[in-house]
């Protein structure tokens, strides 16, 4: 059994459980869902059909050469056939694999109303679900720990982050990176050079000038970078679909007082959030903890103390403080910590890395820190 | 009345007409509507409340900072005050306008199912709507019709493309681009000294034994890039928030007959479509004629033949052969012609340009071909 059957299989057992015959995942232009790749290996466009019972799958690629490269799946079935529409493919997997009239056939939870009403209108014969707390939730959930082969993929794309954030130090500390276009091409660059699909998300780079944006915008420019005061450096690098996602501040001096505190309180409330990070805390507990750190200092953080990280820069769990927030920590999450103040006059400050919560407790992946200059 | 008002004015006039007082606009990371920057300036996450009656309109930003820097709205409410929960906002803007129970609300058609029942059941005060064919829609349609601002910018992106497609080939025939990575972070360089905010999406470069792929996976790595046979480079660089999509065909000699039939067909099913290309044409008719043509040759291309273009890669109108395609051509459309085919063994080749209808016909906006080697 490979891995992506291995999965699968975690997922049909849920579907027993359930009574839930047929679901479909849908990875478009419109809903997008890595769940397919974590199942077929399949990182394309495409719908993907599993059926309980049979225990069997049928991936409906856009792209029928490339699937036939990369997907794990037992039967292939074109999206064109379906004239590229979710709900002809449904129709037709449930045809293919003989299923009696009345199952429960599930659809992403993403699916707009309006389109769920049109499904149902449309498939008379089959009961239709679209809900929370369904099938394709307990994949994200089982998504939030790692299997033995996602740590192993983990160790070396953290590896081959940390060597970047050596060599940027380097090349900043010797003037050979001076804008923030620089910086950023350089790690999208040296990151495909250790064989990486790319990078994970558009990297953040703002000079001193732009970086009180949270996400700057735009991305970053050809203004200078790691110029006197605070410069951030967001980014993470994919390796066999897995992204990291670290947060480097650079701090010129001399530095203004404000600078300097907003340094101060990044670096404790990173201290305080790593302190808590165990197995069974609820990470609302971890962001509560930091939040009330700021706001002692009279500080606010304007987003989450962090996510979970993967297929996705962004997934389960996440690290926030707010009263839907359930989730708590196991062995096997692999997420960020990401404190950071931003002022409008003196700059922001961030510092974030990944973190995988093993049985012995939290492992720091990647060594991100404040780099003064 | 700056062109924010002007735009928001026409769908207020819209709103009237359909009787909605409030609409909610969403960009979010998991629902992304550029609509919000058409209407205020703002590039960044926020929610957007219009209220027809008083013609005002707020903006609910994630980073308050960058908000100050770049929107034009009535009123700006940071996102954190609601707990970034949409829903938290929407009754905060119905309670800062003064609404009366039982007033109309529109939220995006994208809303997911299990979302729009939560809306309904916490929002008992209002009349909660979420259809297809609403303001939202509206605003598409709207969009697609580019107005004389956004034209000018058509102009300028398309000249910054022209120039890049220039020193592309230039380079690459200087054997000074030898990689796709190469060439892909040539253009994310370029275009930024241009400018540019960035690429408009992932630049697809893919050398010859990568072009079978409509959209190669990785879009691009360090390998070879114009070697003999067909390569593929797919780009487009963003201009004050509009996007330029261009595809250009590198074909390195000797190719061989299949190769050669690849590139003949898809330069004339490019010529047969410009010449459909007239104010009142069904696009659904254009793409037809394509499709026809390459049955005709026993090929068939995998995907649409263009699309409309804008502050996103893909908008309205849709070119495409497909029953519910129902958009017709009219002056002040921006789009592209993109015919392609594939084939696992001989390689991709595409050609790709943006194409501006005007009163006096199509006029080609960018120079994209394919460049033989």
């Amino acid at each position: 059994m490979n891995v992506y059957e291995e999965r699968r299989d975690k997922v049909y057992t849920w579907m027993a459980e359930e009574g839930i015959t047929l679901v479909m995942f849908q990875h478009t232009e419109d809903q997008r869902d890595p769940a397919i790749r974590w199942m077929t290996g399949f990182p394309g466009e495409a719908l993907l059909f599993l059926v309980c019972e049979e225990k069997k799958c049928m991936l409906v690629p856009w792209d029928l050469n490339l699937a036939k490269v990369f997907a794990h799946a037992d039967v292939l079935s074109p999206y064109n056939d379906f004239d590229r529409q979710p709900l002809k493919a449904i129709t037709g997997a449930a045809l293919y694999f003989g299923l009696p009239l009345g199952t429960k056939l599930e659809i992403p939870p993403a699916t707009p109303y309006p389109v769920f009403l049109h499904y149902v209108e449309a498939i008379l014969n089959f009961d239709v679900i679209c809900r929370s707390g369904g099938v394709h939730e307990e994949v994200e959930a089982l998504r939030a720990v790692k299997d033995a082969e996602e740590i192993g993929v983990y160790r070396q794309v953290s590896a081959i982050t940390n060597e970047l954030i050596e060599l940027l130090e380097k090349q900043v500390r010797a003037g050979k990176l001076k804008t923030e276009g620089e910086t950023a091409l350089f790690i999208e660059s040296e990151c495909r050079k250790r064989g990486c699909e790319g990078t994970g998300f558009e990297t953040l780079a703002a000079g001193p000038g732009r970086s009180f944006g949270i996400h700057p915008f735009p991305a970053y420019t050809m203004g200078d970078f790691a110029a006197q005061g605070l410069s951030i450096l967001d980014f993470g690098v994919v390796y066999l679909g897995y992204t990291s996602d670290v947060t480097l501040t650079f701090a010129r001096e001399p530095l203004t007082k404000p600078q300097e505190r907003l340094i101060s309180l990044t670096e404790r409330a990173y201290r305080i959030a790593l302190s808590f990070v165990q197995d069974g805390m609820p990470t609302k507990r971890i962001a509560a903890e930091v939040d009330t750190f700021f706001n002692n200092a009279k500080k606010k953080m304007p987003h989450a103390l962090g996510h979970g990280i993967g297929l996705e820069a962004h997934e389960f769990p996440a690290l926030r403080n707010r009263a839907d927030n359930a989730w708590t920590l196991k062995p096997g999450m692999v997420f960020t910590l990401e404190p950071g103040l931003y002022d409008p006059l003196h700059g922001g400050c961030r510092l974030e890395n990944d973190i995988l919560l093993t049985e012995a407790g939290a492992e720091i992946l990647t060594n991100a820190r404040i780099i003064r200059l």
